[in-house]
């Protein structure tokens, strides 16, 4: 009896190597076996039939660098060509397009900037296939070829509806988008919270390799979270889970850009803290609901300076973030706590009180192993991240002909 | 070539068919194929292995009740004889040990009090292992036929490691307490959490199987909460996940039993509620730290009978309650909060406050479609969970015969 199916084994393992080459890089067979738990017999045969539909190609074998002996390993990588994805970053007034490549590799990016809130789920979908193709057309290759486009929201979404639920960027709420923009472009599109984007990425760099439990907090304008479990996002039943930013600092404390009180966000987040400071001291003008990165700077500088105000500002957003943090580790009992995101420049300025809070609001048996760390914020990864998930997401179908030949 | 390891797809099926009997009680091979997506030749031939190794018996054929067709179904059911276990529910100054057989069912339980708090890890091994053999001796068979335990703790242990982190019943702290018990008693031993076990026991009620997000609040002494993602307990790096009891209300606010201010157990739990209400109401003389069943009776009667004391002390722990089960929506969005416990014998009393926090604390979106439910306290559901969870855990040891003849 012959199987329409296709031997769920050997599709997990092709999945398994392309995975390890995106993340780890150019590797020999022997190394790729090692790494995925897979026999060289298996790895020899999978990575032939690559070949043979263009996914990897062989790198020429390199003498041995240390004096060893044998022969010299040769090593295969993806093709970078073999696949063009999207990712879309979507926040507050700016719209970022990023193209990558099979590897995963950011290709080329454009943003620009426009009045988000006013937009129209309809007049939403119009725009970003608009500005996707805008940003396809100059590339080599057709704009038919695009394999995935990720699009990552600030807020909370469903990815298991392709619905945005709610967007601090857009006034409008529960519509779909992945369905429409699938639909015009002609690929499928998976819709991302922006936390769980940057999170993943994190997740595939070996330092992290050994945390299971991950819990990453983006602090900025506002405040997000993903907790990662065993490397996936945990999204909860409706994709809205991690909301750290909406668990509470106090009941009835300071007014959240959500409309409640209390909320983490309403003590930790750039528009927090210079709402704030922003009547307490001399700061360049501006909107105090959208702080600019340079008024951020300059508050972040007058608290190292030792200016009082400025000091009691930041004392009182890492003690919410601290009781906030403190609630994730009771809740998650994560493996590690990973700060990032720009908000990060204010981290010094916070640590004590942080640290102060979680102390006075755990016993050390509920602290347990939990590690805390920073992330640094050197460079946006959401789009990277994006790209890794909507990759992932693709293989599947991208090797389907390699799988079932 | 032959393989030294079990077929593991047949292995899976054997697991499944038994706990599907466990869970779901006699069936026939048919229904048996489809509850579990196997065919009928694979159910027969597992059934037929089980059957010879006296695992599982053949219930005479009963004609159609509703005048059906054809030749009457032949159910088969799991042998109770096939295996005993042990469930030890370990609580402040009580002990409880729970004998149950291979279908799940408790057939024979002991329960003995003592100060629990002065007991050292070697003192309490020797304690649990007297009154296990005590429980047994009595009972058909011998003491060594026991499959396993399970021993289920008020507090926070670590299953993987078997060691117990902290408990209220207990004043030492982070104690190997399963491998020591396992070696005198020459069975595995699993360390659960209470609230774990009485979670697995309501995931496997047909009522929750549309639920793969489900937590569970036990309201009492303490406040426990277990949090099922796809049936299995979160128990996050250390185990010490799902402490709802240990979140925070408030910072600085009301004194918990942890040591900690502010904590909701500090404001929900029994001794909570009674420590308000003991200077205020004349109730039964009694140790405050330690309300009695009748006591916390007497206080709910008082606030329905519409008390200004004792309605305040509920409206308080309920709004407390509120605030932390919001917590749990924002980081969990769980499909369903399941309340249990003794505690809801309160909840009508709690229940205006506790749905206004909620709506205080939270916009819709993240509320979401999160449901939230009372499971009634009728009965102790911690050792039959616990059963059940020593019975999965061993099953796979009790087939091996089957499964690798």
């Amino acid at each position: 009896m012959t199987s329409l199916v296709p031997d769920p084994t050997r599709r997990d393992n092709t999945l398994a190597i392309v995975a390890t080459l995106r993340n780890q890089g150019p590797m020999a067979r022997v190394d790729l076996g090692t790494a995925n738990g897979i026999s060289s017999a298996t790895v020899t045969a999978i990575a032939t039939e690559l070949l043979r539909h263009g996914l990897v190609t062989e790198l020429p074998a390199e003498p041995h660098r240390h004096g060893g002996r044998g022969r010299p390993k040769t090593l295969i990588r993806l093709d970078p060509e073999a696949a063009r994805v999207v990712c879309v970053k979507l926040s507050l007034n700016e719209v970022q397009v990023v193209v990558g490549d099979f590897t995963g590799q950011v290709r080329h990016a454009e943003t620009c900037t426009l009045n988000t809130a006013g937009l129209t789920p309809e007049a939403l979908c119009d725009l970003l296939e608009e500005r996707i193709l805008a940003t396809l057309a100059p590339l080599p290759g057709e704009p038919r070829e695009l394999g995935g486009v990720c699009l990552a929201v600030q807020g909370v979404v469903s990815p298991a509806s392709g619905r945005l639920i709610w967007s601090p960027a857009l006034r409008f709420r529960n519509a779909p988008l992945a369905a429409p923009l699938a639909e015009r472009l002609g690929c499928p599109v998976l819709l991302e919270n922006d936390a769980n984007c940057i999170a993943s990425m994190l997740a595939r760099q070996p330092a992290y390799a050994d945390t299971p439990n991950l819990a990453v907090i983006m602090l900025g304008y506002g405040i997000g979270m993903s907790v990662l479990i065993d490397g996936k996002p945990f999204l909860g039943a409706g994709g809205s889970a991690a909301e750290i930013g909406h668990s509470k600092f106090e009941p009835g404390g300071a007014l959240c850009a959500c409309g409640r009180r209390g909320c983490i966000e309403a003590y930790t987040s750039d528009y927090a803290i210079y709402r704030e400071a922003h009547a307490l001291l001399p700061l360049p003008p501006g909107d105090s609901a959208h702080p600019s990165e340079e008024q951020m700077q300059t508050l972040v500088r007058l608290a190292e300076q030792g200016d009082p105000v400025a000091r009691q500002i930041y004392h009182k957003a890492g003690r919410a973030l601290g009781f906030g943090i403190a609630n994730v580790l009771a809740l998650f009992n994560p493996d590690l706590v990973l700060i990032t995101g720009s908000g990060v420049r204010g981290y010094a300025a916070m640590r004590p009180a942080l640290e102060a809070a979680i102390d006075e609001a755990l016993v050390p048996e509920l602290v347990g192993a939990s590690r805390l760390a920073i992330h640094p914020w050197d460079r946006d990864m959401t789009c990277l991240g994006g790209i890794g998930m909507i990759l992932d997401a693709t293989d599947a179908t991208q090797l389907a002909s390699v799988v079932q030949p």
